[in-house]
């Protein structure tokens, strides 16, 4: 049986491929409000739980003591597609805690974002841990342990008092009390644990409303959101989905991708959470996945209705700019 | 309901993703040996057919008029990675012709070998149309187009001779009278006609065994199977799939991949060709569940199933280097 078709890719007159996969909209008491799927599948949330990642970071007090701003938070978030100004603050948020990309532990590849990549090899440079995807948060670790007093090597380590912390918060925020043996490695070698979908929804509901939360957590989930709100560009990069969404929309919606099709959001207005995975672990899917649950779930003006479309239902042109088809949101 | 899990990719102690799909292994004669999912669904083959695209460039006279050699004929059945390997033939094929790449109508993209994409941006170039992953089928048509003595601007449009010519080839192969709306634009610009997933495989039959077709059109084909398994490298590249299962199978197994997880090949000794649809478009599932297609068809010795064993279950390893799983063909 499986999970249903979530999106469809159109060529020329007939569906060439078809992504199926889950969906859960859940409010912070754990109340299902929208289910597409079997949401009670366990799934490595991977990148997209990296503002959860992030509690800790500011729960450590790593903010005052570094002088993080908003565009250090918002990386601490972030995919991003290692261009320049990634970089740059990643580089400067190791400064702070006094150490440089050396302390790293993310290993290396070159930018994602391909104008970068070509200008990194242009200027005859090559590609270090800083343009990973997750150099921002990695240096949040580090800056989270160099807080917390504890020494900073082995931070990727599930063992290391950082990743506890944030196993930790991720079970304060999803209310699952996650098993050790779920543990699986990610692609920059931090632990990322299974949860079950509906509950990684729930804990998004959380961090976007506070509800369930202590007082200094729901504080310091807000500082996150108010962020990523006002660095987007910071949290994925230049024509990426996460950074569109948040640049249009605002403090209203927070959204964050993972790998193999994950993606994670809260509407705070409408007190939700939401989380999607795609079976294939296809991102051109839950984008188009996630864009539908902001059209049905966010209350819309023609203007939010015009930026969402082309997110919805994006075109697809091929090496000529031709339209040869387009992606969407299963009917 | 819809097609079966043809491939499984774990991470930890975890299925991570799932793909399904079709496979479709048919005899010259149409007679269905084996079979996943819908194989009677239509199906673009996108690049997956090549090599019968390359028919018309061998039938139009031009391997001997303009001396294409193995790695020319390789390369005109290639999706390739736009090393310098491959942007050199694809040159030598265009001068033959005494034209160069500004007659290609295929569009630019950067090499899709990041190696040689970071080499090019380093010597300060740029990508050209000769970095296309098609440039050699494109290169193809151009000599087609001369050979046969017909204008060859505008090759790339479904009522060019050459295009006109590749479906006529594709319909003897296949058995099947293409209906002109199941036409899409293909990557490339040239039209890519949906046909069914079981005819596809039928087709490959014929184009492994010969059986069914003229005794040009047999040579033909038996010249491209040959060139493709004295030059793998240019039919894909560096690491690549489609290299690496002729690298060591050699004229004993014909593969070659499309675009949205479409996969072809034949299989001349048993006398079967092969057709695989990831129904999500993944080349990761697509690569696997041929390999596993040639594990249950082709006769393997211990070497064989050595070399055959990494392409079947390869490792996930993360930026470090570290394993954190594998994709394997469904259980």
């Amino acid at each position: 049986m499986g999970n249903p078709v979530v999106a469809e890719i159109r060529r020329g007159p007939l569906i060439e491929s078809r992504h199926r996969g889950s969906i859960a909209v859940v409010d912070a008491d754990g109340r299902i409000v929208h289910s597409v799927g079997d949401v009670g599948a366990l799934v490595y949330p991977r990148s997209a739980v990296k503002a959860m990642q992030a509690l800790v970071l500011v729960e450590s007090g790593a903010v005052g003591r570094f002088a993080l701003d908003d565009e250090a938070l918002a990386l601490a978030c972030a995919s991003h597609g290692g261009e320049p100004g990634h970089v740059a603050v990643a580089e400067r948020m190791l400064a702070a805690a006094g150490l440089d990309a050396s302390a790293l532990e993310c290993g290396i590849h070159w930018p994602s974002h391909a104008p970068s990549a070509q200008a990194l090899a242009r200027s005859g440079a090559t590609a270090s841990a800083l343009h990973n995807n997750c150099s921002g948060k990695h240096s949040g670790f580090l800056c989270a342990a160099c807080a917390l007093g504890v020494e900073h090597r082995g931070y990727a380590k599930a063992d290391h008092p950082v990743q506890r912390a944030v196993k930790a918060v991720l079970e304060d925020l999803t209310g699952i009390r996650i098993a050790d043996e779920h543990r699986a490695v990610d692609g920059c070698s931090v632990p990322t644990w299974a949860l079950p979908l509906s509950a990684l929804a729930r804990g998004f509901a959380r961090f976007g409303t506070g509800k369930g939360l202590g007082p200094e957590r729901a504080k310091a989930a807000q500082r996150l959101r108010a962020a990523c709100a006002a660095k987007p560009w910071h949290v994925a990069g230049t024509g990426r989905f996460c950074t569109s969404v948040m640049q249009h929309f605002g403090e209203r919606v927070f959204v964050k991708t993972g790998a193999e099709g994950v993606f994670c959001g809260a509407i705070p207005g409408a007190g939700l959470g939401v989380a999607i995975k795609v079976d294939d672990g296809a991102a051109r899917a839950s984008e188009v996945a996630m864009a539908g649950v902001i059209a049905r779930f966010v209350p819309l003006d023609d203007g939010d209705r015009t930026a969402l479309e082309r997110l919805l239902r994006p075109t697809l042109r091929n090496w000529n700019g031709i339209e040869v088809g387009a992606i969407a949101p299963a009917p």
